[in-house]
């Protein structure tokens, strides 16, 4: 019987908000028939999947490719996932509980599947095809709703002991700081989170200052959100002004502290906070420069993600290839 | 010619304050003629190597041992160090800079030395013999005068990019907090190293508050130290057990860092404060499960190492047999 190596890997990232599916090809290079839907969880796993396989069926058509030419199916899912066991644990950002997501989309595609933590898949698509390529050292922050991480260590995601590792959203650095969601204090995510940079903005004007932040959002600050800020900051606006400030401090002190403990080649910033640029990264870096040690500091790049939007698709396409390779999944 | 297997390694710990050695047996358990100096680093490289020699030819002696008998010298030294040059490079705690120690004890020996950070030996004597035997991942924090660490990583310690990795006595936890001797703001080190937590106490009492460790101290304040305030918090001071609780709380705050971002099986607290048992280890446990994640804490033992002073000397003659048998030393 022949092997036939089939040239595409079908990478989905599955969010909180938005699910985003791809064709990306073995060789590397951008993903093709890219597109997104929002996931709206609640509705269930059942919902969730037939929209899935409906973006890919799409995608696939849009690219000219049928499933004969897919070798198996990447996914990035919000943690904790039972990678071994292919479950969907208990992910707060979903609302799911021991969901058999890998079987069930197996059944669907008749292909191998593998699962991943997202900010995984994203720090793994970084450094296959972005930020982080030829690094032996990396570590990822992904700042959406929450603030992830994962970390490639000589060419292996370090999983820890329980599949946990990498999680920098939730290290205490303000010992007595804002509660977080998790039910810590002081975490990373209860300050640089989307959501909680928002609440920062939102107790500054409670507090009286003015800003034209009231008159972007037309004086309603439930839409206030990160976005906005930052487009206000970049306008000059004091009261933004100040909350980006803080929110370059609390990820400098992090990325300082990841620089002193894990001693990284590089630190790539991704999700939507990291396209607000030097207005983050200057004074971002300069903090690092000001906590951490010189040995380190000098050998770390601090920078956004390139791949944008797609990072997570590739990553998870990219962790299905290097399952394969492990002969960790089936022919 | 015969190939002689020598069943014998020279451990060296070179701390800031004391040189620690012993003859540690290939195939593990406690080393022999186990023997301590002061480190006295300012008087310079050569004296210490002086003493060194002098205190391993004594531990050789009583323990009926010759230089024949011994396959190597492995030595543990504050960093940062340059391994593959066998340079200590910049060494804040020993005043030196760019000594290369590793050629001047070869020259000393006449037997291949291997130079690691010495946090990094002390938490690979205790994977090795003590309180981490057996875990796949593993981190060692030490307290002493400063607080360093070590992290093994299946088998293999992490170093990162350039030899800093593991530097968890220098990472930010309280954001605008007291000011560490490395220059940033609320280090763990600045809490938690032994002249911080006598320094804590001191500002207490300086601030009129009542204490037995006046009395213990004869009234000269500047011999106040860790052990005293332990050992006062033990006997139910109640500014000592002041002191004691916060130290819990910031070293807890820290395990909870480590075990949400290493998720590693076993934190080891090593260095003169483990010694406190229950009054440091109880508080400390009960703020990991107040922050960390349930799934990773519930895997992660947090533990105070099992062979005290001489982790250092297992550590480092480990060391020397891990790169032996890795063809990393001469024959």
């Amino acid at each position: 019987m022949k092997t036939q190596v089939r040239d595409w890997v079908v990478g989905i990232d599955i969010g909180g908000t938005s699910i985003v599916t791809g064709i990306v090809p073995r060789a590397g290079g951008p993903p093709r028939g890219l597109r997104s839907a929002p996931t709206l969880p609640a509705r269930g796993v059942e919902a969730v999947i037939a929209d899935i396989v409906r973006l890919v069926d799409e995608a696939l058509a849009e690219a000219g490719l049928g499933f004969d030419d897919v070798a198996g199916v990447g996914v990035g899912c919000p943690g904790p996932v039972d990678r071994r066991a292919g479950i969907v644990s208990d992910s707060p950002n979903l609302g799911w509980r021991d969901v058999p997501l890998r079987s069930l989309l197996e059944a669907r595609f008749s292909r191998p599947v593998t699962l991943e933590n997202d900010a995984n898949c994203a720090i793994w698509g970084e450094w296959w095809q972005g930020a982080g390529q030829g690094s032996r050292s990396v570590f990822g922050v992904v700042i959406g709703t929450g603030v992830g991480g994962g970390w490639i260590s000589n060419g292996e995601l370090v999983h820890g002991a329980s599949d946990v590792a990498g999680e920098i959203g939730h290290t205490t650095v303000v010992l007595d700081g804002r509660r977080c969601a998790c039910g810590n204090r002081g975490c990373v995510e209860a300050y640089a989170g989307g959501p909680s940079i928002a609440a920062r903005a939102r107790e500054a004007l409670a507090s009286g200052a003015s800003s034209i932040l009231v008159e972007r959002v037309a004086g309603d600050l439930d839409r206030l959100d990160a976005a906005t800020i930052f487009a206000a900051a970049a306008d000059d606006d004091p009261l933004a002004k100040e909350v980006v400030r803080e929110t370059a401090r609390i990820l400098g002190a992090t990325a300082a502290n990841l620089v002193n403990l894990v001693n990284p080649d590089v630190i790539v910033f991704m999700g939507g906070v990291s396209g607000a640029g030097e207005l983050l990264f200057a004074p971002l870096r300069a903090e690092v420069d000001a906590r951490a040690f010189r040995a380190a500091a000098s050998v770390c790049r601090i920078v956004p993600g390139t791949l944008g939007g797609s990072a997570g698709v590739v990553g998870a396409a990219g962790r299905f290839l290097h399952a394969e390779a492990h002969s960790r999944v089936g022919a």
